[in-house]
């Protein structure tokens, strides 16, 4: 029986951007398992199987229900144990999470800065209200100001890229020769990006478009074939 | 036979600061092999063994000679497989990798803004003139000049440790319950850091000051005891 997913959605019911829900997509494919996805919108709260903690992604495999893309991703390395591994063992989990932090600390906050009217614009109609109230409030000022001023912090953003950048300059992927959840933890961010937004991030040239044009075409292109922009 | 290491020192024979051959040492005691370090100035180029490439660390393990510290830890490694590992499995050393990349594009390149002149400070006094002179090229300034605004750059610096210190939060060592490598890498550049100068980079309250402070104590306190500042 399938996973289901419950995927967060935008106006168009195809368009997903949730970079937390990527990390599960990618890791659910990883694994080869089959997944359901249900689309999902901020303000449907009470749509939610619980246990629950008011966000996305949320899995159902058969009588169990797992939140959070991080727990969820422990879940399916000791649920399905004998496929193939996300983490490659304790070290390389304890690692993954260096890179969710940087991931979370450097990556997604810059990222924020650049999209979030476009994810705005690409909400659905009975989302946008709540989405721009509360990220208003959080940047103390409007969508339109937080990204008015992009063009000029994107060459800061792309050097902020050089230990990511570094590392693929060297190796295929971040765990290796073949990817793994660390990867689908930074690519998530990037697939959340293009899902909403026109603003390319990266230069044609650099060796982190070409990271991430591979994980588009990981798992049959399953990331390619999502609704998103160019790149 | 104890494997022969080639170690930066300063005017002080005694005092070890080259965080390359930190993450060197620390690796040799992971790894239990018994190790006779000779202290090395950066003018004495013609005292290493071949081949090299001008730089510390190199070791002499028998009839192999092997420089550069990412290349010896993969040496280790292989050589000693039966031994505790460095990386835990081929995920865990491309991440260590990352790690390594964020500590030399990041953490690294602060520290030398902070510390650069108390390098020149405890340089051997024939290696005082090589080293303000390379550097002041580097900089296109003075090392006084360098440090002199430093206490105004803590703050940014204390903030770009985020990936760290959200991750040593959670987890006692970056690689899990125990050090391996990747600490090591890191744990290399504050201890160059503390080697040289008593200038304080870490709030005494800050996660990564306590886990600074575990791999002091690991091997027997086999850092805490080679001579430093405090912290």
């Amino acid at each position: 029986m399938a996973i289901t997913l419950y995927d967060l959605a935008g106006a168009d019911a195809e368009r997903r951007f949730s970079p937390f829900c990527w990390r599960t997509k990618m890791a659910l494919a990883h694994k080869g398992l089959d997944v359901a996805t249900v689309p999902w919108r901020f303000t449907e709260k009470d749509k939610l199987p619980q246990p629950n903690a008011g966000r996305v992604p949320v899995i159902v495999d058969g009588a169990d229900v797992v939140h959070d893309s991080t727990t969820i991703a422990d879940y399916l390395e000791t649920r399905y144990p004998d496929r193939p591994s996300l983490f490659g063992g304790e070290i390389g989990r304890s690692l993954a999470r260096f890179v969710q932090n940087w991931t979370e600390t450097v990556l997604q906050p810059a990222l924020i800065g650049f999209v979030v009217l476009d994810i705005c614009r690409h909400s659905a109609p009975q989302d946008q209200a709540y989405f721009r109230q509360s990220r208003e409030e959080r940047f103390g000022t409007t969508l339109e100001n937080v990204v008015k001023d992009r063009d000029q912090r994107l060459p800061a953003f792309r050097d902020s890229l050089a230990p990511l950048r570094r590392t693929l300059e060297r190796q295929r992927f971040l765990a290796s020769d073949a990817p793994a959840y660390a990867d689908y933890i930074v690519f998530g961010a990037f697939q959340w990006a293009r899902a909403i937004s026109d603003f390319e991030l990266l230069a044609s040239d650099d060796p982190v478009s070409a990271w991430r044009g591979r994980l588009l075409d990981e798992f049959g292109g399953l990331a390619r074939k999502s609704p998103a922009y160019g790149g």
